[in-house]
């Protein structure tokens, strides 16, 4: 096992995009229900037996003073023993982020990561933004979206449209009028959910033509999604529509789709593209599955992001995994003579935080 | 080239789906349209030269005597010599299977594969029960599928909706009238084929009410197929309605959509995927497809089938190429420090047999 | 770093899908508008850092006489310094090719890459004849294409359809009268643009019944293109139509389809793909690239092509790469003893170009 090349391993990250931590005790059925996508084990079986439990052995363990691939419930024990707090303390601190980006929308009880090492900027998860103000009433619905996103300092908002209505989202931005009626109906579906495409396009053309990038999930995630609907392909109208305003478009995630988000990036100058849960999702394939993704889009667009939620283990992963895959992939290319040194500490720099600097105007 | 893992080699597999092999002879037209998913090959070029076909001169041309790569002709020549029973006999001998799950409703005068060798269980193709009782008219339709899936004796059944109707089902379980209306409209069609979507999805929920774990084709088969209509995303509603009864769904094949299959045997407890026609169909990169659907999949949802259909070559390949991209997998693990040797026999034993018992209720 | 097996190396290529070479200079920008398929790069970043800029760099460099990894503009100060016509010169004759098929209906004052080494065939560009054609009215048209289809001297035909109407084709053969008044719709639209799928239908048909092979752009391409409309399974419904013509039809490029369009090739004995502008628009991942796309199709179906346009770096890099990229699948095929050298040799000569001579019935 080869040590990650030197520029990739100290060049700090930003993480563009996660979500809180857990500061309680955990349970293995607990853990094992935030370890995946998952939310429950088929009988006679464990969700640590992923990739990602695996990695969690392998590399969470040492962290917690235990041998490599240590049993679950001897990892879940020392977790105990050592308490959340000290277990986030050890885990995010170890993962070299200098910033987070969080997206705070998420249920749970949540701590921001940043309480642990780095800083954090806030992402304004839009369909819990229009979950929040539609009881005020449909009538000012537009107007009062519109003064929450002038107000609301987040660095960037992200559109969960790919759960809610897919990703094949009509380009047209919906008048006042439409997102009236489309607000009006929402009570009577009896749902508390933002599940509206009209809605859906508004929340994400708003937030652009106020300056904020915007983040989409696309590709895999849990059980409520359809993935054929997450396809980032299906953005592609929208995703020319909105060109003209010149502000970022972020795919997240994009697996079994990065091939497809690697080609938007590559040809819509606003459209980044990252890995995100998949970069712990798939654990020890984590190289195999960036080499494909950074196959088309540009080196100026790609960015990183854990989508770490709930287990500080998956912060910690996604950062670890995601170095030894940059630095897997460009020790391949150094030693095939593809890439000079030059080169390999430029892009270290790029995908590990410029991008995501430049992207959101950050510092 | 390595020898596989011991465990690896010495596990023995079960091969939860497959078909019979032919007892007969084969000239060289009629071997070559039984070895890919082709029927015939382009004028001034062979099926031989395929992954699956060097994989048989490679792999199979020593179980009959001859040297690695003989040739396609001198190949069928000792073929025909040896006789096709003795040849099933060594192929299948050698593949060390110890159970077949047969889905024995394919044309053909086929021998069951566990005449040489192991035992064997049947599965119920759905489409063709339904076929052999519409004859008898669409008022009692409905029932009589019922009263034949409750004496069927099967360990599971199969749907091959991805050939007749695509995947994209709508998930609500129909009532008898709208079957019996659909049973009634098929003769009209003037095809003796299955093929109405009403049909599909009533003939998978009676299975799966009965507790008969089903077996869904997804991905690629023959030119009779639409591919994009085989995607098993478009399967998600329904894996969603059928969830509450917690009977196995299995997906078969997956190929070029493995990587969704193993996202959806992550995220439904009840859901669970193989490589089957793959594993053959991609010859010596059957390690490499094998690490991308392990990618998401939990190892105890993973499963081993072979799809061997008429040549027996195709039983003992799948057998032989799934070890060996296994072995190599596991390896590659073991090597970078990723797994550990005793999580690598665990694996072992989970996806080459212990995964069927359990999702098969077997023993 | 390895040399490519010396059958690899010495075969002659050809180069069965590409168009022509710009003969002027250009400064930096004009480059990287050229390079890959985006026209413009985001604000901060730069096309050169992307797969294809890494290689123009690694490989281009020093055919122009400049050490591997010249810096971009190092690399444009060379390429003015020698003049285009030099610089065209000296990459296409390095690239070994024997025959080009052009497709010459592309905008810009392009040179036939021939006029730099090989000799080369026409390729007509089907939307291109008719948007040539239809000015002079609807009535004739069908009559028209038809005469000119028939005195065209052609060697293939091209269609866009994925860019224009997406591949999602009806499979009927429209009527004149169909075709009649979808002529007549055309100018009222507006647009100088054939997007009308009856034309493309209508194009594509009579082009194979002329015995004219055709070549679709299947998979990415520009941002005019919706990524997922140029899936290739959406042809399979006209494929299975055109089939007892018996004439081929070439799936071009298809990535992050080429595993589906691998399935194609391999089921319908009139099909052919290859990887073109994924060639060089992957880089040093042509290998892992083409690995995928030959899992599948029979060697006997698979052809080379650059895409090569504007810049004649592109026809360099996709020989060059194609045949890094062909030997390193190669070899390792040899070294784990899973094919001959003897195959190794006869599967070269047909993807080089003994199948596109079979397909064309060139010579």
């Amino acid at each position: 096992m080869e040590t990650p090349l030197a520029v990739v391993e100290t060049t700090p990250l930003i993480d563009h995009h996660c979500h809180g931590v857990l500061g309680g005790e955990l349970d293995r059925r607990a853990f094992e229900a935030r370890l995946t996508e998952a939310s429950v084990a088929a009988p006679g079986t464990s969700l640590f037996d992923t990739a990602v439990g695996f990695a969690v052995r392998r590399w969470c363990a040492p962290v917690l003073d235990l041998p490599p691939h240590a049993s679950p419930d001897a990892y879940l024990e020392r977790r105990a023993e050592l308490g959340a707090d000290e277990v986030n303390r050890r885990l995010i601190g170890a993962a070299g982020v200098e910033l987070f980006l969080v997206d705070a929308g998420l249920p749970g009880e949540l701590v921001d990561p940043a309480a642990y090492g780095g800083r954090s900027l806030d992402v304004l998860r839009l369909e819990r933004l229009a979950e929040l103000l539609v009881g005020e009433g449909a009538a000012g619905f537009p107007d009062r979206v519109r003064a929450a996103l002038g107000r609301s300092g987040a660095v960037a908002a992200k559109s969960i449209a790919a759960y809610r209505v897919g990703l094949d989202l009509d380009p047209a931005r919906p008048s006042d009028g439409e997102v009236v009626r489309a607000a009006s109906r929402w009570p009577a579906s009896g749902s508390g959910r933002c599940a509206d495409p009209v809605l859906s396009r508004f929340l994400v053309w708003e937030a652009l033509e106020r300056g904020l990038p915007v983040q989409f999930h696309v590709g895999y995630g849990d059980s409520d999604l359809d993935l054929h609907r997450a396809d980032p392909a299906l953005l592609t109208p929208l995703l020319r529509a909105v060109q003209p305003l010149g502000v970022p478009v972020l795919l997240l995630h994009n697996y079994p789709f990065h091939r497809t988000a690697g080609y938007l990036a590559q040809v819509f100058p606003h459209v980044y593209a990252d890995l995100g849960l998949a970069t712990h999702g798939v654990g020890d394939r984590a190289a195999a599955v960036l080499a494909e993704a950074l196959e088309l889009v540009p080196c100026g667009k790609f960015l990183y992001s854990s989508d770490g939620y709930a287990l500080a283990e998956l912060h910690h992963l996604g950062a670890l995994l995601y170095r030894r895959a940059l630095s897997d992939l460009l020790r391949g290319k150094l030693e095939s003579g593809s890439l000079s040194g030059e080169d390999a500490v430029r892009i270290t720099r790029m995908v590990s935080g410029g991008n995501a600097r430049r992207a959101y105007r950050i510092d």
